[in-house]
């Protein structure tokens, strides 16, 4: 099919402002002191499960996002199966997510032995819509003695898990409220959204536990990488105890008090992470310029919009992100495959969860609005080095 | 206590063996091409869950070690958990591993589902006894149509997990016997063994899937990292594609079509472990000259044995160790309490793990053995760069 000539006009703007050789949608440039830390774990032999930089990196991270504690774990997946432990998300249990996120959302929920229950969201985060799940939560859920019953399933609901969206705050207060109400705790997935503030103060430091991404496509990368924060200090450490195989400290002693995880991050990737938290205020400086850049550029263009945060946020814009409007959805998959042609990597937002077949027979409420926005999302390339558009 | 002049006198001449500041049980240098592989990562960008050294490090392993596939992971007990499921252990299922083994071979059982059921280690391999476990067996299981029962607790026992202790390889041909006389799978945990060969080949190349080590306290390290082994590459792709979120390969879309996992191995590691690998050769020399040269250092001492390889195999000789006769047993916490004061970083065997609270309730048959070799092993400093003695 042609693309119709203001899609066409909006690619070939963004075409002009990255760099000739193109784009991909994401990636790291090493450019602060990650050569110098790195290779100091190498001169030094510390790159395994203990180090320096592995704590340096959790009290960074303590102090950049203000909370008690960070535990860094391998990943962002690990991070948030370990947090609904936690939480005491127990093996039954339903847990309440948005069917727009990444696979890891609904697979931490399904390693802690729980069942995702999929929610819908809303246009303006791409994160929960509140209201919505409240009026849900209304008709199909029950307070009972032990705990909060779904009464189709007859399942415990455990908890709920806001995403925040391409780095876009989920409403908290409205969200804690309504956690508040029914007494389910809250997690955040803050995979995307490191940076990110919600009414001045940092996302991942509002849930019982968050969970945190430093995988190669995020704003801050330790190669691989997560964290899990918390402004609760004994959960804090039980996290660190659970993910580092529940040893009791002791020089040469091997005693575990409890069925742990490997979990942990190696000094190599924290001395990565270190050096790239460095530098998240210019990342996040940076991705917030590329978002203006990216506005002016398709200025009085038709069709679509470019996703804005929320009136209440600051946000990292980890992904810029066009939402086509409702007549044009029809040629996402022409924008996308032209774009790509054009070496512009622009992707779709991930396959609804609900809709994968092992996703399939969960429990969900309505979900027209995630079903809407997966016709008309495109994401934009989003690296924080092409701010500033194309050199000459 | 006083320690008995014997002890003390080998004490001493282990002392007075290793440099002046002391060593360690085991620690990595590098001296290859380490820096060079990580430096290309930071410089090119390419830190994360794919990459070239991750595939390379996957063909390198599968040369190296003789198999048809090997898929790197976050580390050995997520590589052993996976080598379980994919082995069709299944929640509810017991699985027989010895006792006398780091905490990561049952941990991982129980991530799989699965309960550990322990069994005997006989003392020349300080692996499973496998004649003692062949008559256990015949008293305690049955064969039926639905697999193995565990007659005391009506349970189906899935798999045979032979440990390779401190490089030493387990009589596997007996072992793979009795697997097949009962039709249990055997898969191997080679986590410190590579490098280790059995009548010539590869130990881990012998189960139907093999879990391999990268930890820094490894022969060779990625910082942190695991692989799987197998000869069935069906068994290899599904074990990739599992541990890569079992995401279906698309230039932008994000379908996944099964409960995957995030045990990526990162590129950075990779680079680590690809330089490590190439070194391997050398530091199992190293390794074995060095039990030889302890050996010599503690001839004609009394009251202990040093570990040898079984005569069927050639063995890395990852930690060498001393065995106290039994009479000197008692003398064991007072010998580390020593060793450490002179900067000689020995240790006990791991506490065994059916005495470890989590795990006092799982089946287990008698362990006398590896009681006794709980309270007689002593693990002595074994990194390779120690072989050759005190540079003066």
């Amino acid at each position: 099919m042609e693309l119709p000539s203001n899609l066409f006009d909006a690619l070939q703007r963004i075409q002009g402002f990255l760099p000739e050789t193109g784009a991909v949608l994401h990636e790291p440039r090493f450019v602060g002191n990650e050569s110098k830390y790195v290779q100091d774990c190498i001169a030094t032999g510390w790159v395994s499960s203990v180090g320096s930089y592995v704590d340096r990196f959790e009290s960074d991270l303590a102090a950049y996002t203000g909370v008690k504690r960070a535990v860094v774990v391998a990943n962002g997946t690990v991070a948030l199966q370990v947090a609904l432990e936690l939480a005491d998300v127990r093996p039954g249990d339903e847990v309440l997510i948005p069917t727009l996120s990444f696979i890891a959302t609904a697979n931490a929920v399904m390693h802690a032995g729980a069942t995702p229950h999929f929610v819908d969201s809303e246009e303006k985060s791409l994160g929960i819509d509140v209201p919505k799940l409240s009026a849900y939560l209304d008709s199909v859920a029950e307070k009972t003695s032990v705990g909060v019953i779904n009464k189709k399933t007859g399942k415990r609901i455990a908890a709920i898990v806001p995403v925040h969206i391409f780095g876009h705050p989920v409403d908290l207060d409205a969200l804690l409220d309504l956690g508040r109400k029914w007494g389910l705790v809250v997690l955040e997935d803050a995979a995307e959204s490191l940076g990110s503030l919600y009414q001045g103060k940092h996302t991942g430091s509002f849930g019982r536990l968050s969970a945190v991404s430093f995988n190669g496509n995020k704003i801050v990368t330790s190669g691989g990488g997560g964290a899990i924060l918390t402004q609760d200090e004994a959960l804090g450490k039980r996290a660190k105890h659970l993910t580092t195989t529940a040893k009791i400290p002791h020089a040469w002693e091997f005693v575990h008090d409890e069925v742990g995880y490997n979990f942990r991050l190696t000094n190599l990737a924290a001395a990565l992470g270190c050096a790239q938290l460095e530098q998240i205020s210019t990342f996040v400086e940076k991705k917030r310029r590329l978002a203006d850049e990216y506005r002016s550029l398709l200025k009085g263009i038709s069709g679509f919009k470019l996703l804005q945060e929320p009136s209440y946020s600051k946000s990292n814009y980890w992904l810029n992100a066009l939402v086509l409007d409702t007549s044009f959805q029809k040629h996402r998959d022409d924008f996308i495959q032209r774009a790509h042609e054009m070496k512009v990597g622009v992707r779709p937002v991930w396959k609804l969860l609900h809709s994968l077949k092992m996703y399939r027979d969960c429990p969900r409420s309505d979900l027209s609005v995630a079903e809407k926005l997966e016709r008309s999302v495109i994401c934009l390339p989003s690296s924080p080095f092409l701010a500033g558009g194309r050199r000459t």
